[in-house]
């Protein structure tokens, strides 16, 4: 049984691993004042080609998210979601656990746009009604879609000229970044959203995830923060490490790319084999919609989410590609999957 | 410069790396519904010769202070502190952040008895005060010192006789039931406390905290209350792996006999030397008393903790060992404070 | 100028100011421990036909919603409504400031069925996502809709079914129990709903909403909750004496219905004049879709919200009355209305 | 049976309820829009000779207290109070159910000095803790004792220099100022602290506190605070009218000297007949020390407060005297303690 079904069922890149082995009896100081946490801040920074950044690293990404919206919102302020966001969906209420309203937007393709966010605005007028403040996306999305350069540029300026935080949500930015039809960069998130966070579970870590916040103000007692919401490790070194290990060289993206090039040849099989997808997704996640019978049949060898139900014969499964998917076994599914239709 | 300034200033026991290591590339379930974790819940249950308990791993202490204690509560509830305990002063005001309050209790050694309980209980009337629900306890205590059983006994009768949950922060609890003074042992807490958590960081872990909880309904939809307040590691198998390593053999217990037994030699030549402590401490943090000038003798070579001014001339200091501490460097501690001495 | 904006734009009905009086020097009790806040409560059972109740008295309906809602509910649950309601648009996201999610439905009537609840349910299927725990209704609703007995029943039965709590919100619940459509008794909401208030500020009162909870366990310490939350009045006897006088004998009912007749006088002369309304509302809100340039004329005389824009030439308003609206004034208005259109 | 038991027994003084009637059927706008409390603000403002201030009518003090401390603090930062302090004792966590430590003060007076704040600043040290930044204190006290000008000047001073918000919980702020050892003006308060209330349930009115924010910045948005925890009355008018009369000459005042002058007849007649008392406490609660079968006595006509037990056979009470003491009560209280003591 091989599983497709997230990309977070491995543990980490050998090179995390023996990283972690090198430096394990050396002493270092406690909750991420280590000298490779500080190293790796450093290779982030220099990555993004941006020194007024600060950068703190996370266990998780709903650690991270809880964190950031309930340190930068005042209380009667609320943040903006799709409503595919991960947030709104599949974090059992930690933001509204901090006191905050997530207000949500009906889209079909898990991005919101300059258009999406005025509607709530409009419709939030006075004291009876939180004031949204802050909006909330992920790239890729939590169905794969990703932001070209011009949706986000036009959807930054939106929000600083209504006064609003925009947040990126990056637990697969790798990804998103490596994708053939990307054109943004790392160092362009920093002038396009107020914080943003570089995803590692997803991406060849243990545990980790870096946050990124642009801008001063906001990063003002920001470990109060972290500490209060339990996400301050003892060793934060571990964390460190990892994070250090993978902004070195070209760790992270080579894996994200890795990932991306086996979903592309799932793709592009299955498109071949005639099926279509639930969504335009160029990332390492992808929505195939197949018969039932295939599924089941697929099922035999393979684990993965059915993630929709198409019509009474049909529905999307979700596929997922990460830096340790074996080639082999991508060519064994396809295989398999053109055995079945026979 | 060598560091007793906390047990977490290493990586993790050699045996927990390999672990990690050798089950690499495995593929698993995500959020700790993996077979490692499944194992290392087993294990333990075993070492506490207990079925009808539940055991979830968290990644840190504060993180899972948080959690039980906003879970166990209804929001009009507080809960009972020693006003040295970790919640009450070094948790950023986790339990707060949650709604509850923490009512703190003036001692001395560290330990709260049904005497300090009682004048709680007594104190709060009405709807107009909080209501106190849960007693907090550390073993070993912020500052050293242990519990008897006896004691544990008397605390634990007076709570179930007044209705009130007593939750046990097992941050070091390895060093307090490996201690030459301890009565206690790991399989008697199911019966004394309603919760309790075997800390793993300061013990070998890189990191990771093992919840017991010993009532079935305290333990009713856990899992909500540790997703939602950012909890869930996508990699539980992170934890998984570790912890059954610890509890697959005696380790867990031999790294915290280790970590007593230097800090036993640590004790023994400073009270040889004619140095008093601060407290009356039989687990792995102490507090001698010395000299200022020794002091900063000691810290050009040492790095601890300042804990508290004495007087003028004198200050206690924390020195903590670990599963890390090497003998030779304690042995170099004592050298270096007996040859400053003549 | 008169004003329809709303139901609460005069003080208290006559009685209930002399009852204020009256009472004014007799010493009583403070936080709702007062005589007449008991006798209120044995008025209000009495009416209810049902001892097994337990009723509490706030200063208004947020009040109530956010405190009843946070003492049901644990801190992973959630509460279902309408996309109309009141706690979800207009409460400045007090529910969320508790901790709790309110999750939404789009309906265009305002009210809620058992396959809106299942569609809920069904998408809530493990730990990474809130639970839902409450349904919230209003009767009347927020757009002036009311449920039928049978409506009623069968919400409540897959309540039931589906162990989810059942909260009414009755801030104009005269109004609904006196139109001309209603078929359901207060008394039916005992057997009905988990909890419900019956609303004073909106129906002749200065401010006061009754609560009533109709299980035991959900009063469990409730005063608590009450006084946490900043709602338990020192001088308790203002809710207390005025609903007492609301319920000593049929003057709630004879308030709402007057309410109701004015609105209806509206309802049948713009129904005659030709006009059609955005919602089916037999309460003491309507919504007439009028063209602009009579808007326009009217409000030149009379106020009241602007709602809902219908098109380019036309927009809903919302014309409210109340116990205190004048004949005078609803003729008036009739005839402003004709003389316009001629 | 006559009540020394609060300043919240009867309703209210006879001019707020005539000033109720004489508007009731005006229509006003809701949620303290109306001109009543537009009024009211204007008088207040008068009176403190200020302009540049923001004023908020509320319906209680707990109410009051959780919204100004949640509003002003970020979620790190903590309140600091005495041990006596009404929101560390008696508001059933309602600080901390907003998420916000609450750092006690052991003192034997009520009063808070810079000596104490200072203490606490030094302990708290880094990112592990919360960050004290907020000092309530009550004038008068809990236990009946008033603040100096001096010392409020120095407090003042303290917190300016530490960059603390200094709030002033005014609930029986009438007593205080009209003590015959008060140096202090309602005017002076606005330099000395950034917002303060003046309590209206305890000095003559059905309900109803003045918040008064004396900094821009601190009322930012304040309207969705309140809103969101259920303290904004859809009749606000209620409050305004009640509060407009109070301010309209020296009505407030005027009340508050009459229970000065009652509570200093009792404190007279108490002294010369040899008692003593448990503070000294130059506002309208005192605390005299009575053996206890004078106690027992004096129940059978009176009641009031026991508030300390002292040794074996002496316990303190607790008087309190109001707008509406009477009198022929007080010179009955002291007559029936004279004839007892015979």
């Amino acid at each position: 049984m091989y599983s497709f079904k997230d990309d977070y069922s491995e543990g980490a890149h050998p090179r995390l691993l023996n990283a972690l082995i090198d430096s394990n009896l050396e002493q270092m100081k406690g909750y991420g004042e280590d000298d490779y946490t500080r190293e790796a801040v450093e290779l982030i920074k220099q990555r993004i080609k941006c020194n007024d950044i600060h950068v703190h690293l996370f266990s998780g990404g709903t650690q991270t998210n809880l964190t950031v919206i309930s340190a930068f919102l005042r209380p009667y302020e609320a943040v903006i979601s799709a409503n595919t966001g991960h947030i709104f969906v599949h974090e059992t209420g930690a933001i509204e656990a901090t006191g905050h309203k997530v207000i949500s937007i009906e889209v079909s393709d898990g991005k919101l746009n300059p258009a999406h966010i005025k509607s709530v605005l409009d419709g939030h007028t006075d004291e009876h009604m939180v004031k949204p403040k802050m909006v909330y996306i992920s790239n890729p999305t939590e169905i794969g879609t990703i932001y070209t350069k011009l949706e986000l540029e036009q959807l930054s300026q939106f929000c600083k000229g209504n006064n609003l935080f925009l947040y990126l949500d990056g637990a697969r930015l790798g990804s998103a970044l490596c994708s053939e039809e990307n054109d943004l960069e790392l160092s362009d998130l920093v002038t396009l959203v107020d914080a943003f966070y570089i995803g590692g579970t997803k991406n060849g870590a243990l545990l980790g995830e870096a946050l990124v916040i642009c801008q001063d103000s906001l990063n003002e007692n920001f470990r109060f923060h972290i500490k209060q919401k339990g996400g301050l490790l003892a060793k934060g070194r571990v964390l460190g490490i990892q994070f250090r290990e993978l902004f070195r060289d070209d760790l992270y993206f080579d894996l994200a790319k890795h990932a991306n090039a086996m979903v592309g040849l799932l793709k592009t099989d299955i498109r071949k084999a005639g099926y279509t997808f639930l969504t335009h997704s160029p990332s390492n996640q992808i929505f195939p919609i197949f018969p039932n019978w295939l599924i089941a049949k697929l099922q035999e060898k393979y684990s993965f989410h059915i993630w929709e139900k198409i019509d009474a014969n049909r529905s999307a499964i979700r596929l997922v590609t990460s830096w340790a998917t074996k080639e082999d076994a991508v060519s064994a599914f396809i295989e398999d999957m053109k055995n079945a239709m026979k």
